[in-house]
């Protein structure tokens, strides 16, 4: 039977647009439309909207505007930093050592893939621990010479884990080595400052926090070298080509600014429903446990392993009442196979399969919180008893 | 002195967003805003608006929907096209010689010099003649046993021309070489079938067509091995991954839609205007000439080189009187040296430098042409004396 109203539970895959956001971006469209390269009225009237939201976000971020580089998604942003800095050592031969972790999203995990298989560059791919974290220590263990680049997530989109961040990123600046970051999972809900991270690259979402889709941008430390990922004009300095989309980046400026300033109090109220979640869900359906960690989690999201039921199966069943979930990773859906994360986490393959993961956001409350704890119980028993 | 109203005469570095094209967007930013790749019920229905986005311009293109890739940027779909078919063949050792123009638009230029100063790639440039077009036997005496692709814009940005873009799709088609046109400025203008133009790959912009800035497409034919240049998810099948901008896609089918239903009218309409632009210029300003085709140009696009003065100065001298214009590219603008373009045509460099582009569109009617044949006499003559 299904709840008279839908409850979206999927915050990690993507957001609504916040209305203040839809407000901000329209003048962009029909009006001040300009080209942001064009030198008349019109194109300078759009560069001054487009480096009004880079220094908001800057303002934000703690960095300077020349900083930030927008992009058409996080995973651009991701490419262009991995590709960049990769191409850029290439070019002039200073090595081929990249450091990252088996637990990554696609946007870093193919990239490194990629750059291994088809450029010839080497990866050492750190161990993670049962909660998914990386231990500061092997970091340090695993730079070499010839390394050019350590790229660790700050928190994970499957299993909420956040990563010790400040910590690798103090070893990285000791050892004179590029630190990227993809916090994409982590805007709104972690303070966000490249210089007290220590990270040299960073990339953001604008879609995750409440903005819209087709933006993303990434912070690059000043003299990080950074060879274009896509060629073209002179737009963003040449370091990422093709016209600027001002009302998106505008768009990404006013949802930052927006989660920011509400991120302590919704951080605190996601935290109280997420906990009653873990809490009830765990208590309420045996052969159930947390994925990721109890505590060094992004304040909004839950994920669940459940033992020998398929992740998809569950969506489906929690779909069918009207609740959307995601099974893990919202990129890598359709695939019935154990996850490759939790397999990495250690857990069995009959455990793996049955990943669940629930995202809360501005769209839920306690009503909603309620509502799964009276469901999901019912459908994983239907599930396992249909095995 | 300002004309009471702003007129806007750079339609090739980009439009206005169409009213009815922000219309059939606004769904989707915080209403159907879910993950199109998600497989809830928020996720299909962005999905099912996606797909339908996609057939609308499958069916004006005349290809299947499976052949149509969304990117951000028609900057981002020519470097798919270029890396994508220029890796996939490295990976498989099958060539990597790569034939072009010495007039494209630099998302392809660019891309090609990367392709060939980091990677290795062999690339030939083809000569242009007075005019800026290519000669097909020109195409077949390039094409080598280990020739991968061909790219030629279907027009250019910065002198109008047309490319006979059949006939070099034939030649291509006859010899087994994939053919890559950038048509950014073509939509809207000249009929696009890539099966008729006899192209594998064919890139778009919708901010050039009255769309929305920040998506775009590639044209991909079935069966084309293409590396993705931006490695993640599996958004776009994986040739594209990147959370898709749904209303992006949906603005883009809109304003394609919209542009080919209006383009019989729109561009008789142009055409009177913009000939009526460079015969009023040619007669009345000594030294002046045409750059481009004299009839085989684009109907919006006006474009001329003025004796011994400077374009940039040019554009900002129609600014001042409210007239906004371009100095040959918008996207390489600021520099006062000759236009490259313009000496590979042939032209001396007293000539070059003195790059002027009207490029006309919705905004434009038959009194804006009179004032810009006003005043621009005068600019010229008042620059011309102060040297």
């Amino acid at each position: 039977m299904m709840s008279a109203r839908r409850i979206y539970m999927d915050h990690s895959a993507t957001t609504p647009v916040d209305p203040r956001v839809v407000e901000a971006m329209a003048p962009y469209w029909s009006e001040v439309f300009g080209n942001s390269e064009s030198s008349h009225f019109f194109g300078q009237e759009a560069a001054s909207a487009l480096e009004q939201a880079r220094q908001t976000i800057a303002d934000i971020l703690g960095c300077q505007a020349s900083e930030i580089i927008f992009t058409a998604s996080g995973t651009e942003a991701d490419n262009l930093a991995l590709r960049g800095v990769a191409w850029a050592f290439w070019r002039s031969g200073r090595g081929s050592h990249i450091i990252t972790t088996p637990i990554e999203h696609p946007a870093v995990g193919r990239t490194v893939d990629q750059l291994q298989e088809l450029f010839g560059f080497e990866v050492t791919r750190l161990r993670v621990d049962g909660y998914g974290r990386v231990n500061p220590d092997d970091v340090a263990t695993a730079i070499r010479p010839d390394t050019i680049l350590v790229s660790v997530m700050t928190a994970s989109n499957e299993i909420g884990t956040v990563q010790p961040i400040a910590e690798i990123g103090r070893i990285c600046r000791e050892r004179g080595v590029l630190f990227h970051t993809d916090a994409v999972q982590a805007a709104g809900r972690l303070l966000l400052n490249p210089e007290d991270m220590g990270v040299d690259l960073l990339a953001l979402s604008a879609h995750k926090f409440y903005g819209p889709k087709g933006v993303g941008l990434l912070y690059v430390r000043r003299a990080v070298p950074l060879v274009p990922a896509i060629t073209g004009g002179e737009h963003e300095g040449g370091r990422r080509p093709g016209t600027v989309n001002v009302a998106g980046a505008v768009g990404l400026a006013t949802a930052l600014r927006l989660v920011e300033d509400e991120r302590p109090s919704e951080c605190a109220r996601l935290t109280r429903l997420r906990d009653r979640l873990i809490e009830g869900i765990l208590a309420s359906i045996p052969d159930s446990r947390l994925t990721g960690h109890p505590t060094e989690r992004l304040c909004h999201h839950a994920s669940f392993a459940f033992l020998g039921v398929e992740g998809e199966a569950v969506v489906i069943g929690l779909d069918l009442e009207g609740i959307a979930a995601s099974a893990g990773a919202a990129c890598a859906e359709g695939e019935p196979e154990p996850a490759p994360t939790l397999l990495t986490l250690g857990l069995p393959p009959e455990w793996s399969i049955g990943s669940l993961r629930l995202t809360l956001g501005h769209l839920n409350n306690e009503e909603d919180v309620e509502r799964v704890l009276d469901v999901l119980p019912g459908i994983i028993s239907r599930l396992r008893s249909l095995r």
